[in-house]
């Protein structure tokens, strides 16, 4: 397929190259030209705009950082809505809010392009690898033009439903669920330091009580108190909890532990964590419990 | 050994059996006599009061409800304080709070006997297939007494501390950690549910993710709304909940997220579902959002 | 002065009606004509655009709903900015978020305008009879001009800071203030009605205790249930909680009460209130003890 | 009347003079017997245990720092549950627990004694000048017999119910309602210093808005961070929220604002303010946004 790619950072540039060992012919763009260049290699041919990458794709796929990234890539003045052709389809794997994928899907299909929206679950190891999880929602139909390329980034593609953002629930719903999981460890830490019990201990029994790699991922992370470097950066933790709150109150749906999580990382972004990883957030129990 | 096990509900009773299969000699007691009976045709001794079975034993072990059916055992009129030799030791396998075995630490010491906290993770049928695992914490030596009885129960022992309340520390923090992950679920399903996603499709990327035995299991149970019958009844789950609290209070170390449960919890139980398993309370979250 | 007054609901044509009464000639628009008309046999001339109304105006104020309000009628087509005279100056008395009042202040300084931030504490009773308390934030200068304004619809003005938007952090947390007090009394009256106690009798200490007329009117609904006709209706309510958490996250100052706050109204609005009275989000209260 | 007053600390001293006052006879005994002796010259008898004070008495008041001391002083070897005659009464006036009253009044009754609960606000100088306001509730002969006593102490006094321990609930609920007003004070003050609004203004605005000597009092210890002299101690102000958590289980009343003030209050007691007057629980709000 042909395909334009916009936005090739650490997760962008491993999907593009597997789209690439697939035989798709991949048109790339980045804000900073040179991380689009550095797919040249590859096989990519280097677009100067959106626009440019867009013209003559049957698919385009944007992995950005946030609504207003991707707001300015498809409708800004070099925008793909306005270069798209009739038919194409734009399938967003951005982290975003529920309420721009409603956008999206509307002024795509009023100039007659599809829309589907599949953000993924992954790091950038796994994105390099092929082996991310995508979760997409849109028309039937589209979602199995899109299958080839769901196929070329990842292990498994699971489908949603018929409205793009409920892909988009999802994924947020699934940050929540980390970042959750991350608080109680947070506090859970806090009260074994005032225990005087050995936090790798504590890590040691839920280890073998949830038996599951991202409880021993980031349980080790907080446990050894390494927060640098950032995985992923709390001022973007933050911004996902933001859009799991204003989900939350698009759909009335309360959620108190997002409440929560939200209040926990602002705090730590007050005390100067911004850039550290987010699972710092938990340095706020700690600070609460008089350990710092 | 010469042991008396104090307890025998459904977790004591495989716990007990288990000891009797390893060769040692176990005289038993429970509150409603019949449940100790049926641990006769296996070798177990019966006795009348805690105090008859603790008379000659080497160790003594207690696995019972709450700090209150411990303090009765232990310090009634008939209880196993008074009747056990100079140099026995008593082992606490029940989840109490942290007050309570530093009470009995020090009361046991004043009477030339030892002590050790060892609570158990795992369900009825670990208890009974000798798979939990034992969380130990007291003086080394006396550990290391005990290590035969917990190699006869569980299917590994971590020692915590020298500090036998330290024990019961990690045991209320692993139950917060469940805890805080049932609220986390309710919260994204009642989410989803507003979405009009199905929760199947957002327990399939969790388990995705995650790759845990314990969410699949209860995020199954909440994406059923399958809360009849209780695998452990809700009040008993508010129970671990102000007993974490209590923790919390007494080493000056705040837990939110802990109070937050409670409140779900609470609320849960005014709307009466004390009966029901602690998973439902996720319903509070599903009512919040107008679900109920 | 030559007046322009954009936004005649119930609290502007109080204020605009007290403008007229000391003399000011005002041009009013409103976006339903028919209130500004009801102005007309006062003495306003009316306009048929918010540019019009602003073209001859020395200043311009705004009492609107909400940031979308102020935004189109500042920078719509007919918008003020473009139609006011250089060294002309737009009052905005509205609750808005803060960072909307930050671009008014770019904005019209760009155009040679000034800008002053004004917002108003009071009900509809209060604007009718020119008992308002003002509070006002902008250049010094600006400020000494918008005096004889102030005294004819307020009772008193409360000068902040050199900032516009620094007035609406103050807005913003007045109502933050009242919102928390009534969360405090809906779980207050909850456990009250739980134990058995008339809630009139719980109020009555609490008169005595706090002496406040705001305590007494709003305890008096709450203890009533009486939440029609909405003073203030829930779903204006929730706004104003969704602008002071953008303060805190703009400012980085968390606030957990305010969190738990629009968890509240967000409930009652997914249990069909949003057009009660914001004093209803006491409701969820008394649904989590059991009581609805 | 024949008076026993068990209990002289700042509040009980003055009350006991009024009652002194007002002619009654009194018995007067205190834990550390000096602040009983500085009774002696106002009239009073010193009492060398409380059994002594009480075996005339025709009512025993008690005023006492909470659950324990009044079990100590009633049931205990030298208690007056044991001295009082049959036909006396018991009135309580302590800030205590729900459920140590409900047991009073079980046992008083199995003795043949009367027991009404009558806890009071007010300071400690309310207490000396007779104007506190008494919150009573009993059987209403019981109530009748103690109305002299009340005119003598306090400027009104409010029945309640029939079961004494709904007057403690009342006293509770008044003490979570100032709680609440600290923390939102304390989460909006932290706004404003980041927003570099001069609290004091904020506080005038305020001040203007409730009206409530209340709000000005701790509105201004707030505003100026004087946490010393304790007019009230943090850690008193935590023994309060946990009896106010405790009823809302007892209950089954959830109080979620109650939770975030007991973990605030929990945060500062970790942080050393233990000593430091109540209105320091404020300070986590400005700890968590980076201003201390």
């Amino acid at each position: 397929m042909r395909i334009a790619f916009i936005g090739l950072g650490r997760m962008g540039a491993g999907m593009a190259r597997n789209l690439l060992r697939h035989g798709h012919q991949v048109a790339a763009w980045n804000r900073t030209p040179h991380k689009a260049q550095a797919l040249a290699p590859a096989g990519a041919k280097i677009a100067a705009t959106p626009a440019e990458a867009a013209r003559d794709a049957e698919a385009v796929l944007t992995m950005l950082a946030d609504d207003q990234a991707v707001e300015e890539v498809v409708f800004g003045p070099q925008g793909v809505a306005g270069a798209m052709q009739e038919g194409a389809i734009h399938i967003s794997h951005s982290t975003i809010s529920i309420a721009l994928p409603q956008r999206l899907a509307e002024e795509h299909a009023k100039r007659g392009q599809h829309f589907v929206s599949a953000p993924v679950f992954g790091r950038p190891e796994a994105a390099e690898s092929a082996r991310l999880t995508v979760v997409a929602a849109g028309a039937r139909e589209d979602i199995d033009r899109c299958r080839p390329l769901f196929d070329a980034i990842g292990q498994r593609a699971i489908v949603i439903g018929r409205e793009p953002w409920q892909a988009n629930v999802i994924k947020l719903g699934g940050n929540f669920m980390i970042a959750s999981m991350l608080e109680s460890f947070g506090e859970a830490f806090a009260l074994m330091r005032k225990a005087g019990v050995d936090p790798n201990l504590f890590l040691e029994v839920m280890n073998g009580l949830f038996k599951s790699p991202v409880y021993e991922n980031y349980g080790g992370l907080v446990a050894r108190q390494q927060f640098e470097p950032a995985g992923f950066a709390l001022q973007l933790g933050l911004k996902d909890q933001r859009l799991v709150l204003a989900a939350a109150e698009q759909l009335s749906s309360p959620m108190p532990l997002a409440s929560l999580l939200r209040d926990r990382m602002l705090a730590a972004i007050a005390r100067g964590q911004g850039d550290l990883d987010w699972s710092s957030a938990t340095r706020i129990a700690a600070l609460e419990a008089g350990l710092e």
